[in-house]
């Protein structure tokens, strides 16, 4: 028997020299598959006259949706995957903190002067698990007698040190998502990760919403990413435009004194630009001399 | 040598014959436990002369700090951990949400069918770690192949999977201080947590502040507990007045018809301020029979 296969927006059919639909769509892998073209011999009206008919109707719905449902998997780009993982970063550091201001509260209770003398929340809730009170407050050079903090019995501080245990696996889990960021970055954007390290770079990927469209955009669209708000207002109401969005975490920017920041801003969205068409196209890596270019200007 | 004391609102003083300040007021923990009465021969001038000596005003501040500092760590009631306790299980179920949010949306990709087809966060989170994805799509009568949801590579998983594990610690550490609270309420306000459980009994407490403020609340303020911006509105703009406040989620008034509400609510509220005065009192346990009562009536 001889196969003619016809393709249109909704997919791709297989017709017998009957010029019917074959019966064989219900093998729903060859319709994956099938990479016969379309042949002028196979207008489209015979697909019509075939799907007048009931039974092929409902084969080719089944077909075709499987086809989508194939399509969407497929969508996926690798990177989403790291948009995901620095959305989740970011979660847990709101989360994080927080929990830790309730650990605090809570902790205050028994010993307030130590939880005063010390502002990082991870460091405070790894500490209260290793140290007795005792050793807290000498090192504060107190005296148990000499805090505010009450007696609490052992049974009612165990809730306590469990939140405190808590608190340190969720940074620690924050730290092993922020670690594989950084390998998928170098991964996936080496040019663009070595310019501006991977929690940067993954944002910028996150707001642009894939790898094509960041190294698309011109390098004015990078260096206000993420200021989107500001630039809006700046249209709508003439407020002052915004000089960067994300990137004015990046060190260079950071450390360049208030007057020239704009200027940095631009220069390095520049190169983020160049970075990201690199990494798009799969070009050679220059990512390490690009920044450097960037660096010694703004030294 | 003879010695009296002199008691002000700062705190005790010991005098020796001379009339002045002794010298043993340096010896804290004197000071601190001192029980001798203030006597009729010791006229608040002489401590009045003593203080104007540089020596014995230091001591007496260092003195007077201490006490204070003693009488803040004595301050803590020992409800005021479960208050504790219940904010930090009210913040639990915020946070909890917020990452099954983000840890949806990721896993979403890998397979979506299965994210949708379970509401209860806890669960999903729980049966990810468990089944495979074959598994899961298995029980919702899907392959694989059917699926939406694309091939993720193990490295990519991983994270995914080390945020589903960090949920399920979160909910088991919620459940943990859930008992906490199941057990302290029990001890320490046995007759309220037989009338409304612990939850509710502890969040009226929370509101409260403290057992003795719940114990003198005339019941219709506890009936509104929790419902002060509506009662406040109530006041301002005249708007409706609430009938119920944290009451509301107490298992008689949920299942009573809404017509019916605000009278069970009543008389609940009515029972919870016998049973908050029982238990600030220390009086004999009732609580069980003062539920029966309301529960006859509502039933």
């Amino acid at each position: 028997m001889a196969h003619t296969s016809y393709t249109n927006c909704i997919g791709t059919f297989v017709f017998d020299d009957k010029k019917l639909v074959e019966e064989k769509l219900s093998g729903k892998k060859e319709i994956l598959t099938n990479s016969a073209k379309m042949t002028a011999e196979t207008p489209p009206f015979y697909v019509l006259e075939a799907l007048a008919q009931p039974k092929y109707l409902a084969l080719m719905r089944e077909a075709t949706i499987l086809i989508t449902k194939r399509k969407v998997a497929e969508s996926l780009r690798p990177e989403y995957l790291v948009v995901q993982a620095v959305s989740n970063v970011d979660e847990i550091d709101k989360v994080a903190n927080n929990l830790a201001k309730r650990l605090r509260e809570w902790y205050e209770l028994y010993n307030p002067e130590f939880s005063k003398s010390i502002e990082a929340h991870e460091k405070f809730a790894e500490l209260i698990q290793q140290k007795t009170r005792k050793e807290l407050l000498a090192e504060l050079g107190m005296t148990e007698a000499e805090s505010m903090g009450a007696e609490i019995p052992a049974e009612d501080m165990k809730p306590i040190m469990e939140l405190a245990k808590q608190m340190s696996e969720l940074y620690a889990l924050r730290a092993r998502h922020a670690e594989y960021i950084e390998t998928t970055m170098t991964r996936l954007l080496p040019n663009v990760t070595a310019m501006c390290g991977s929690m940067i770079g993954a944002k910028l990927l996150a707001v642009a919403g894939s790898l094509e469209k960041l190294a698309l955009f011109p390098a004015s669209t990078i260096q206000l990413l993420g200021a989107e708000k500001a630039l809006f207002r700046h249209i709508k109401t003439g407020a002052k435009p915004p000089k960067f969005g994300i990137i004015i975490n990046h060190p260079i920017v950071a450390r360049t004194k208030p007057a020239d920041k704009g200027k940095a801003a631009r220069m390095l969205a520049d190169k983020i630009s160049i970075a990201a068409k690199i990494d798009f196209f799969k070009g050679e890596f220059k990512g390490d001399a690009l920044r450097k270019e960037v660096e010694e200007k703004f030294r």
